[in-house]
C-alpha cells in the first residue's frame, strides 16, 4: 500500500495509463482524474443500494456490463448528487469532454464523482482541464489517486503480480474513501484493473464475490454514500488468460486479496480514526448472520469510542452482538478474544490482564474475534476508532 | 419537565410513593430507588430486542403482565446483563430483599437494572441498603429518578393531571437514558404510573401503542442496550376509572405525551449533546417507512455532527433518506424544511439565507420536516447532535 504521495510507485497493468490534474474547482488539490486503456476492456461495476444515487452512478448502472470500455473520468469536490435534470447533463458533459480529448466514443467512458452532495459541477473548469488531464497520462496509479481525494489522508494504490500458467498478469488496485463510509453494494471509490484476459461472462460474478468480502465488509461511520461504486476493468494486454481451473483459483484470489487491502485501507483511514479495527466472526449459523454481526461490532459508536480509548470493554460487544440478532444461545456460549487474549470464554466473563489487553490494544491494527460455536460460516469486517477528530471534520464539510 | 434536582418537585399518583437511597455501590450517587404502589397493580412492560438481555430484563418478562404488582426496585451502577447464573441468582435476592423489606411476596416485585454490563450486582451492599431504602419513601418522584440515572445529567420526571368523566387522575413518567440509547421495544428505563383504573385487558396495548410513538423513536447512538425496559404501572387509587369513549382518547393522549416528554429529555440528555433533533416525516407510502426514515435521519454520524455546528447540509439528509430506502420517486419530488425554512423543494435545492439558517440550527430544539408527498403516514423520531463530548464520555465507561 502507497504510504504517502511520492514515496512508493505503483505501476499500472500493461495497457493501462491514467493521470490526474486540477482544473480550478478545489483549491490546491487535484481535482480530476482518467484512467484509459489503450484497447477495449471487458468491464463490470457494483453500485450503491442507496435510493439516492448521483447522476454517475445511474450513468454507468445504465452502461455497464460491456465488452468495449476505455476509459474512466472521475473528478472530486462535487458529488453530482440530488442535482436533478442539471445534473444529468452535466454528467453528459463531462462523458463527452472526457471522449473527445481522448479520441473515443462517449459510450467507452465510464464515470465517477465524489465530493459535496447538492452542487452542480462547475462544469466550464473541467472541460477546460481536459485536454491538459488528457496530456498528463503517465504508467503509475498515484496521480489519479490523489486526484479522488477528499478527506482522505493517504492515497489508497496497490499492485499485485500473479504468475498463471500462461504467463505474469498484473492486478492494479486503487481507491478513495474517508466518510460517509457504509457501502451497501461497493465502496465510496474503487478501481481495480488487470491486463489479464478476463471472459467478459465471468466479470461481473468475480467483482461480486470480492466486492462483498471486502468493500462491502468496511463502515467508518454507518453512513451508505450516493455515490458508491466500485469498478473492474481487464483488458488482456498481458496476453495472459485464465487458462486453467488454478490459474481462476490464483487470480480470483488475487483479486480478493487487492480489494480487501483497498478496503482495509479505507477503514483504516476513516475520518479521524487512529486505529483499523478487523472483527472476525467464526463458527455462526450462517453467512448473513456472520456478516451482519461482524459489521454490527464495527459500526458501534460505543465500540468504537472504546477503542479510541484502548478499553477492553467486552460488554458492549456482547450487547451489539445481541442487537444484531446474534440468538441468545450462542450469546451463552461464545467466546470472545481481544489482540489474542480472552476475555470472555464459554459465555461468561474470564479474569484477565487488563493493563496488558490496554496496551495491545494501543496498536495500529486491533483484532476481535468472537467464536460463537454454533455453526461453520465465518466474515471479517473492517473498522475503525471514532475520535474527537471525526466531530471536528465534519462539523462543517463543505 | 424537572429542570434538575431539587428544583421542582413532581408529586406521585395517589397510592404511590417511592425513594432513592445510596448503597454503597457508586461512590457518591444514590444507586438503589424503589416505587411503591400501597394497592394491587394491574402491570405492563415492554423490553429490549436486544438478544443479550439481562438477568431483570428476563424476570420481568416472565412475570408480567400482571394484576397484583406492588413494587419496582432498579439499581444502577451494574446492569446485571452478561453475568450468566450468578447474575439470576443475585436478580433473585434483590427481588427477595425488597419484597422482605416491604412485607411484599417477591412475585410483586418488579426489577430493573442499569449500569456497566458484565459486571456482577454488589448484592450484599443493595441487601444491606434495602432496610434504608424502605424507610425513605416519600410522595415525589424526584429521590427515585435521581437514583437511576448513570451517564444522565438531569433526573427526568413528570405528572400530568387529566380530568376524566369521574373525576381527576394522574398520571407520572420517569426515565433514565444517556447513551446505549436506541430502543427497539423501549427506552433504557422508563416507568409510568397512574392512579387511573385501568381493565387490566388494555394495559399491555396502551403501553405498546404509546411506547411506538415515543422510547422507540428515539436514538442518541444506535446502540441497543441490553437493559431496555419500560413499565406502566396503574393502582387504581383515585376511584377514577375510564367508563366513557372519551374517557380513553383523554387518557390515551395523556399517556402519550407524558411518554413522549421523557423519551425527548431522554434524547436531549444524549451523551454530549447540546440539542435535540426533531425529525418529521410526513406523507410517506407507508407508516414503517415513515419511521424507518425519521428514525435513519436522527441516527445518522453524518447529520448528528452537521446539527452540531449548525451546518444546514441537507445533502446529507437526502444521503440518509435514500440509505433508508426511500424510493427515487419521491426523493425526487420531495420538500425539506430546516427549522421551517425550505431548503430542497419539489426535488431539487432552493437558494436559501445560509447565515440565517446557521442561526436557527443554534436553537436548543432543531426540527427537520421531510414531506415525501407520496402517501398519508407520518412519524417523528427525536435525537441528538454528535460531539466531541460523546467521545469523551465513552472512550473509557466503567
Amino acid at each position: 500500500m502507497t504510504p504517502g504521495p511520492g514515496i512508493a510507485r505503483t505501476p499500472l497493468p500493461q495497457g493501462f495509463t491514467a493521470g490526474g490534474v486540477n482544473s480550478g474547482v478545489r483549491k490546491y488539490r487535484p481535482d480530476l482524474g482518467v484512467i484509459v486503456s489503450d484497447r477495449d476492456c471487458v468491464a463490470a461495476g457494483v453500485f450503491t443500494t442507496n435510493e439516492c444515487k448521483a447522476a454517475p452512478v445511474r450513468y454507468c448502472m445504465e452502461i455497464l456490463p460491456n465488452t468495449n470500455i476505455r476509459a474512466i473520468v472521475t473528478n472530486s469536490g462535487q458529488a453530482n448528487a440530488a442535482t436533478g435534470e442539471e445534473g444529468e447533463r452535466n454528467n453528459l458533459r463531462l462523458v463527452k469532454a472526457t471522449a473527445d480529448s481522448l479520441g473515443l466514443k462517449p459510450g467507452q467512458v465510464l464515470v465517477a464523482s465524489t465530493g459535496v452532495i447538492g452542487h452542480q459541477l462547475e462544469i466550464e473548469k473541467i472541460e477546460a482541464g481536459m485536454p491538459i488531464l488528457a496530456a498528463s497520462l503517465g504508467t503509475n496509479a498515484e496521480p489519479f489517486a490523489l486526484s479522488i481525494l477528499t478527506t482522505d489522508l493517504v492515497p489508497k494504490t496497490l499492485t499485485s503480480t500473479v504468475k498463471l500458467s500462461g504467463g505474469e498478469i498484473r492486478i492494479t488496485g486503487i481507491s478513495k474513501g474517508s466518510g460517509m463510509i457504509h457501502p451497501n453494494m461497493a465502496t465510496m471509490l474503487g478501481y481495480i484493473l488487470t491486463d489479464c484476459a478476463v471472459p467478459a461472462e465471468l466479470a461481473r460474478g468475480l467483482l461480486k464475490d470480492v466486492n462483498q468480502k471486502s468493500f462491502n465488509m468496511i463502515s467508518v461511520d454507518g453512513d451508505t454514500s450516493t455515490n458508491d461504486c466500485a469498478f473492474f476493468l481487464a483488458n488482456g494486454a498481458s496476453g495472459v488468460g485464465l487458462a486453467t481451473d488454478a490459474d481462476f483459483k490464483k487470480f480470483k484470489k488475487a483479486l480478493t486479496e487487492v480489494a480487501q487491502a483497498l478496503a482495509k485501507a479505507i477503514a483504516r483511514d476513516g475520518e479521524g480514526a487512529d486505529r483499523l479495527i478487523e472483527v472476525c466472526v467464526k463458527n455462526a449459523p450462517n453467512q448473513a448472520m456472520a456478516e451482519r454481526a461482524a459489521r454490527g461490532v464495527t459500526v458501534s459508536p460505543l465500540i468504537k469510542t472504546a477503542m479510541h480509548g484502548f478499553d477492553p470493554n467486552w460488554g458492549r460487544i456482547l450487547a451489539r452482538l445481541g442487537a444484531e440478532q446474534v440468538p441468545a444461545a450462542a450469546l451463552d456460549k461464545l467466546t470472545l478474544e481481544m489482540q489474542g487474549v480472552k476475555v470472555f470464554v464459554d459465555g461468561a466473563p474470564v479474569p484477565f490482564d487488563r493493563e496488558a489487553v490496554r496496551n495491545l490494544l494501543k496498536a495500529e491494527t486491533v483484532r476481535l474475534e468472537v467464536d460463537l460455536k454454533s455453526g461453520t460460516a465465518e466474515a471479517t469486517a473492517w473498522g475503525c476508532d471514532l475520535s474527537k477528530r471525526y466531530v471536528d471534520i465534519n462539523v462543517d464539510y463543505n
